[in-house]
């Protein structure tokens, strides 16, 4: 089965070029000036961009929450995500104090075997550094081919780990070559003030930010840094939300210490002031870190156009704002944390970030794509328009105006946080290793068509080291 | 005229793969699996890497400098560089107060006419910011396709310009589209030291180091940048040498300022010890700024892996140790600065960056060759391999292992700063705009064969907007 | 002839204790509970403080600036001091290109024999480096008593002296234990705005403030701090406006500089929308640096609270708003520079400083006298309340109300800036050299009363060495 | 009963003059020159210094640990804190999970009782933030007079609290007006870098330092002041040992946080590699932080000199070498952390700040004595020499040469960690509350003559806010 995407402009992390694509099967066989290719199937272009799908790195699908269920589970979630050009995603295997590591990778298994419409792989939660589980890490990097570590420095009495454990998981990932991921903010400050607010009778959701101080962030963040750069490992920092943050990640890079920062677009375009929209709306912006002060925007922004941060995620992790996110009314700290933010990741960054000057379509790339594809081991296969690769590929009309809202989005949930936001740019046709998944704006994949990928360590994939000769 | 470059491994600055190229005349026409064209040249790669042709963005050639004239030309200059796997240069246009732009152009074209065997461009330098040099600029820029403008903050009495010409020059070229060059030293203070050295007798050429601080070399740096940023405008900062000026770019940029840093391979691998060698052989390295205290290069290097560095230049400025660096024998002062180090400065990024693990295969073609050509308005001809783009390659052996030296070099001069150095890697064969020049460690080109290139505008280059659409 | 303050609460630059002070003649003889001597005259301090007379380091008393004359000169001037609590003052003697230091220095000589009240000292401007004013710099220093010498690193073509002055005035002054005194900004820049915004028709007073950058402030402080470290050499920054520069002298003493930071009462509690006030009245708030965005003023308080800034000066330059600030309508940059502050400076930093809680008493006495004691060769004479000091004492009510108006008054000039500011605290009496020249709120004292003082080098008043063993 | 202190050249944080002293049973009654006063012991202190006795604001005496206790207790360690210039200590009370604060505290005054040669108060450790010890801390403060809580960050599974818990200490601490102490080190890594030091059989004393690296206490360092500035309360660091740590402290500073730090004789003079002493003898420069990297030490006179640090405790911890530091042959770990130090950390200042030009007498006297006055709620009473004050006063040889050594030292122990060590200068008398406990190099006093200290709450002592109008 042959196709040939005629006439589009190629983007890469680093190229931008008109031609021709040959896709046989699954795999991109040539790129040139006028492909001629019997009994191919045509697809015309022309006039559009051509992008590698978009890569997900931080996503939270079917996953359980203060006593509900994200609403998106992996075949709603990644059908949105197709829908956004997003063609891979690595969702977050949560794990129990006590339980195996296997045993929760089994779970997420079952939670999107015949449901993902496009490729995932999982990250592995490590909430304790026992015996057990550092016995069990080895297998799940070397066979089960999932080459992430989550650690959690806050939700205290839930998700968080000490230093201890962050510390181990940090020299685990170092001798196994797995990159370790943090979720940075000071999770004892933060239990302390959360109480504090709610017993003063500060119930309503803008507490929720006033709660988790960017300071905290900071905080950790640099001791995340510290400890990786004692340990002689690798972090990946989530979802930085704020100025003070981004810059303990470029202070630590510019010291030599190997670490990376990810932005989600609800940090760039959405601030604090949400979470004061009246009649409890403020809740359907509750996630955290959470919205800050609009003036970190300008320097996010910069910290992506310059390299301090290097990736975006969406943190995907849907609730209905009617039946779910209601579960906080009277008290903040019962919202369940997070948005529906898959489906339009990847359109904000193009609108705001291309459109209006702050990057140009080939950061653009390497931001949603190239670089998640890189640190998360997907590359080459994933991440990039080349010969060898997969054809993911996502033909994106880069002028068509559109208003996101609920009532158009693919998500399961019932509002969406940029409602009536006006952008530009949108996905044509998205394609999944050679088959088209959305075409013509229209779902034409299935269920179950997605698979499960092992990625390779960190730094297998010729970004350290030159390997193929 | 066609030819398949077969087998090779590709690699760009995002992108390594294996596949074949096809060339038809001057261009790359396609890129493929296996690709068939009847009557094409087949050139077999198998087993190396295939570049984009590197690019040096600072040369001197025929330069004049204190009484004598670099010893190499537009010839022996681009023939070494071309076996080093350089395909484009862009050389310092020098003027004179009084003067005007176009007389200093002018000469320029002479020297590099039927001379040079790969394509070339010209900076040009502003050493004074009169009404008649400042109505000039736009020509230049324009029309002659010189967009960039070099200002000296060193050299007093000869190069060097105040403040206020800096500033003028940074509001010109924000307004042209042009990217202003500094070569960021306090002249005042080093004239200084330079003389008060003389006076206490001190003439040896470890005093060129020792009366141009590396303190000197980051306050102008800083200096440089803040006017950068009040005037909203662009700069690159050529041939930084030393972790305190490195941290000055790293800062600016983190505030949002538009600024870019250049190092050379001599601040990469050599120290200010090696101007202590006796004999008066510490001539060979005198340089501005000048080599720095070993410990600098991890600072240099780590800068150019995390992207606060962004380019690599040469600064090829040749004098031969016997009959010109030896004007200075008595009097440091007086030996003609620079060296020759235009034919080794790929390999040695190669060598000690790749080979050792510092930087990827992918940041080495974005450090030599991809970056520079968005900065300075030679893309998407020149800086990558990809449909469309001027077939400038290298084919490089990345395993032969080789041992620099003046015995075996090819440029004019009678010595190497890198006399003895074993590194890894060499070019096989390079092709400049689809013909040989270099085959099989063979040149097989011909003077005058380069092409002197009208350079597109600053951020005209795809780099910040997308205009193809 | 002898005096006894009784019953005040003494406070010095560390303690702050209930005693009587013995004075004979001049000198204080004796501190302690409850002195008896026979014939003294009795000075009742009760409910009151007793402060060593204030020092101002930075005066310009009769002094030509723009085709005009100060308003203020050493009698009004000293006298107006004096109603503040000042009782030594450091003016600044300005020289001119091509002639002699000895013939400046006797002109100042001149304008302030028989007029001033208090005492007083010159610091020496050095406006270039030619042999013959570098050859009379020993003298004015080791025979004249005149141990700082000050450059202006902006006022293009008129005070500006550019790097190589500054270096060698700091070699000079490194040599012969004097202490460099900068005007901090960058003039190139300045002059090109200033010419720039005239020629755009912004003629308004606020484009005093608009033309002179923080930045441009920030980065010539950290110039000078760059090249008193190469120097070897001692620094004094005068009028630090805001928090960039502030940061710029902490870093460098963070690195060993020695370095210090003078700001005004101006910056601390006025900001840059005075400038913008109607009827041409923003041009009272003309001087430079200008006053600038109100949230540096917490900077600079936090500045002088921790050490990080050391001194207050008043930058006192007076001019009528009628008849002298208005050569400047239609033309900011034709506005005389400077304001009528001698007076308030010391009640200033009392009631906002101390009375707000920001500063204690003793960091209070710091700042206003015994740090510029120290640093300027007055210590232990001046600027402390202990046995063998001058007897230049300050009663004052901290308790009283009041509102500073030019009503009220004592300089010679139609304006006062802090008009109707409400403030705490007030001289009551003043003594210099053991005589009243204030009196109940009265002036009691004489034009010529006060002396000049040749004042010892720097790092000689027991700062750095204990030489009294 | 009087005295006159006669001749003596008088030191205080801000001055230095010749005076006489007159003291009055156990006051300063009146300084001035020549006093007369019949019945008055006359001591003559000609040719000598007389400084406010010192503070030393950190000691451990009587302190069980790693199952053996100090060697030093209240009356051998004040003896020798005496010998030493220092008339004040303040101890540290220990306690433990569990128990009340009230019972460690009257523990502590069992020790003390009967026994202290000189004042001394007590500083209160805070190990969990339970509700019976929130409960507890307001009584401690407000009625027992200890007015600054201790919090560790390090050593882990015994003294070490949780940021909850130092974010808790930090809240009641601002809210009752007292100073939060830190030891700030990251137990978490040390803990673990201890464990696997000693699995791979690295037991000498060097690797004490070695798992105790610069990074953990700069983390920790940053991660207190980060929760200081978010409580608005105040801290006092402990014991800093690194230029990383004192830059982490420098930097809060000039946030305005309410920070201040302590560093110790041992970090000024010593270095690590004391610990690689062969013959086991490293175990005697065992203590947490442990000395570091010798360049660090100019940074911390440095960080002296300008005010980024403020104080000088001892950190006195003494075990004998043969019986007590031997328990730790064969593991490091075993090595009871401390040293005797309480003795020569005046006379280490003095000799190596004061005579060797890094300090003045000032700045050593601000140093050793009046800035733990003032932090601690001693001053006035303590700190300086003023009318009013406690008549604590050492008489101090300025020129006299001598060797510091165990055989000649009054601590109980049986080693000197500066043995050998050349310095200039001895407190020839020392007098507490106007009593001789030293005299001409005698001890004269007697056990119990010290009295328990209830000192006044944080900001109470004048520095912050003038009360005594």
């Amino acid at each position: 089965m042959k196709k040939i995407i005629k006439n589009g402009v190629i983007v890469t992390a680093t190229d931008t070029y008109k031609a021709d694509i040959l896709i046989e099967d699954e795999t991109i066989m040539q790129i040139g000036e006028n492909i001629q290719e019997s009994g191919a199937e045509i697809v015309d272009a022309k006039g559009h961009y051509v992008f590698p799908g978009a890569i997900d790195p931080h996503t939270h699908l079917d996953m359980p929450f203060g006593g509900t269920v994200t609403k998106d589970d992996f075949e709603t979630g990644t059908k949105a995500a197709a829908f956004g050009g997003t063609t891979t995603i690595v969702d977050f295997c949560l794990t129990t104090k006590g339980k195996s590591l296997s045993s929760a990778v089994e779970t997420w298994h079952q939670k999107s075997k015949n449901k993902a419409v496009i490729d995932y792989g999982f990250h592995l939660q490590i909430v304790e550094s026992s015996d057990a589980v550092l016995a069990e890490i080895p297998k799940m990097v070397e066979e089960e081919g999932i080459t992430s570590l989550k650690v959690f420095m806050a939700y205290k009495n839930q998700f968080q780990a000490d230093d201890e454990t962050l510390y181990k998981t940090l020299l685990a990932a170092k001798e196994l070559g797995a990159l370790v991921m943090v979720h940075a903010e000071n999770g004892d400050v933060i239990d302390y003030l959360v109480k504090d607010a709610l017993a003063k009778g500060n119930t309503d959701p803008i507490y929720h930010a006033l709660t988790r101080p960017p300071e905290a962030e900071a905080e950790a963040t640099g001791r995340a840094a510290t400890l990786t750069g004692l340990a002689g490992s690798q972090l990946y920092v989530v979802h930085v939300s704020c100025a003070d943050a981004a810059k303990k990640i470029a202070e630590a890079r510019s010291q030599g210490i190997d670490i990376w920062g990810e932005t989600c677009p609800q940090y760039l375009v959405l601030d604090q002031t949400y979470l004061e929209k009246p009649d409890f709306e403020g809740a359907k912006y509750v996630w955290s870190p959470p919205l800050r002060e609009k003036w970190n925007q300008d320097h996010l922004w910069n910290a992506l156009k310059t390299g301090q941060l290097q990736t975006l995620g969406s943190d995907q992790c849907s609730f209905d704002f009617v039946g779910q996110k209601d579960l906080g009314k009277g008290d903040f700290s019962k919202i369940p944390n997070g948005g529906p933010l898959i489906e339009d990741r990847v359109s904000i960054l193009f609108s705001e970030g291309v459109k209006k000057g702050r990057l140009s379509l080939n950061q653009f790339v390497e931001i949603t794509s190239t670089r998640a594809a890189k640190l998360f081991g997907l590359y080459p296969k994933k991440g990039t328009i080349a010969v060898g690769a997969d054809a993911d590929l996502v033909i994106y009309d880069g002028n068509v105006e559109r208003t996101l809202s609920a009532k158009t989005h693919h998500m399961a949930v019932d509002y969406n946080p940029f409602e009536g936001m006006k952008i530009t740019g949108e996905p044509i046709s998205v394609l999944s290793r050679g088959n088209f998944i959305i075409k013509d704006k229209q779902f034409v994949g299935e269920a179950g068509q997605g698979k499960f990928i092992k990625r390779a360590k960190y730094g297998e994939t010729l970004e350290k080291l030159p390997t193929m000769i």
